[in-house]
């Protein structure tokens, strides 16, 4: 049985996110007695493409990394293109790349590794579109349900959900406790 | 007064298209006597994310570059994710840049411009979100309302309407007219 508890993981969204990327990760992390907090660059309720909503625990300017022991990136093409253009945002982000934590990344969400310089000589997989961009950003990308590099795990679309939240689960419970 | 009389200019799009991005350019093409033709991968009705609605002259899969004078790539983050996807999409557009037709593009509209290898060492702009991807695949970004680059027509966003159906029509009443 994994064993979060008493680890503080990250989920950075915001509206327009693929609903059952953030429901079914939030699920299980709690289920293993992980703390899930839901990460936005604005405070309030973030709503999904499909009619999901939920309040934000903490605005990107206001936390990070270093409180967290793994980060969660759910997509949603609206969320993850606004995203990546949040100052606040990528700086939250490339936190976890610069310390080597873990970061679990579905569909779109990957765009912001871009930006923060987390995608350059890692295997990973995207939704398909993302291909192109991630490869020139210097990432090996495979067309896998789940993909694991070295504490980066990548999954394609919500109906790899399954096996992202089953390796993610794994990979965090890997990791040292955060201070 | 520009006259593009006699000249066809395909429009490519799908679903999520941003609304106005379609609307004034169109409207300006048919005002300057050209007989623009909205393209996309399936047939029937399109829909902007914001209510516009238009049916679909032709599918991506029956027609090629060589039959228009010129392209236009309107953005909307949904459709251009989706148009970069299609195959059909993408060899049309690589259609136009292997033959120096000129491409009006903007906002997310580039993204199929990358999968068409139509922006390595171009200048242009587009939506800030793309600024990334678009340099990490060899143009030059810039910051501007337009950048116009040896055919390559490119704006930011809807706020950048004027200027670019201005600069597109004088660069397509500048091309000889198709066979």
């Amino acid at each position: 049985m994994t064993d979060l508890t008493g680890k503080k993981i990250a989920i950075l969204l915001t509206d327009g996110y693929e609903d059952f990327e953030l429901a079914r990760p939030w699920e299980m992390l709690r289920a293993a007695g992980g703390s899930p907090q839901l990460i936005a660059p604005k405070h309030g309720p973030v709503h999904g493409k499909d009619g999901h909503s939920q309040t934000v625990d903490a605005q990107a300017k206001d936390v990070d990394a270093s409180e967290y022991a793994a980060l969660v990136l759910p997509g949603g093409v609206v969320s993850a293109d606004h995203l990546r253009t949040d100052r606040h945002a990528v700086e939250l982000v490339l936190g976890f790349v610069e310390t080597d934590r873990p970061i679990a990344v579905i569909g779109h969400g990957a765009w912001i590794l871009i930006e923060a310089d987390g995608v350059d000589g890692r295997t990973m997989t995207s939704y398909p579109s993302l291909r192109t961009d991630l490869t020139n950003a210097g990432a090996t990308w495979l067309d896998e349900e789940v993909v694991v590099d070295r504490g980066l795990i990548s999954s394609r679309t919500p109906a790899d959900l399954t096996a992202f939240t089953a390796a993610l689960l794994r990979e965090f419970a890997a990791v040292p406790q955060q201070a």
